[in-house]
């Protein structure tokens, strides 16, 4: 059955720490985990060019992505899940690991007809 | 330099075909070049015990995600593509591979405070 999703998109500004991959990568683990949901996989390139970051963790409660602009110490971050996961709690592990300055959240419901 | 980004959350009701990963895979990277996007990597998963799709286009101007619910003919797709790519023409190659009967769209700007 299906359980609306929250979707949450995170627009993060004044960040820090946005050229590293690995840690990254561990920190949306981490905020994964923080929000109880169950990873499937996940993927993390760097472009050459700005040392930025683009990413993904697929979850079986459906996905966060990062997008980095280190040049502009930006970063825009998505936590979509489904069902009882913990999107609030993922998203705060993320400002955290980012020390984001400054973060702009706009909370939308997905399939939000179905119910 | 940033480019602001357009992403477009998408609602896909009534849609058929949401259970074909190849499929689903083919039509994700056919919007990507639809919209004159750069494809980095993808992934798709398959639930066993519903069929349902979930999986990820990473770009070079952002990514293309996908979440379907077979028993609901429902899927969340979103498109987020900074820069010159055309978001609108991915989105379009999609609804048309699903067949969905209704889409309800949300169009946000991802770091609209850095213009």
């Amino acid at each position: 059955a299906y359980h609306p999703g929250r979707h949450l998109l995170a627009d993060l500004y004044d960040a820090v720490r946005l050229t590293d991959a690995a840690e990254i990568e561990a920190s949306l683990k981490e905020a994964a985990q923080a929000a109880g949901a169950t990873i499937l996989m996940s993927h993390l390139h760097v472009f050459q060019s700005s040392g930025g970051v683009t990413g993904m963790v697929l979850l079986a409660e459906s996905h966060i992505s990062i997008h980095t602009w280190p040049e502009h110490g930006f970063a825009a971050v998505d936590v979509f899940m489904c069902g009882e996961a913990r999107a609030e709690a993922a998203l705060e592990v993320i400002r955290a690991a980012l020390g984001a300055g400054r973060m702009v959240v706009r909370r939308e419901v997905r399939g939000a007809e179905l119910t």
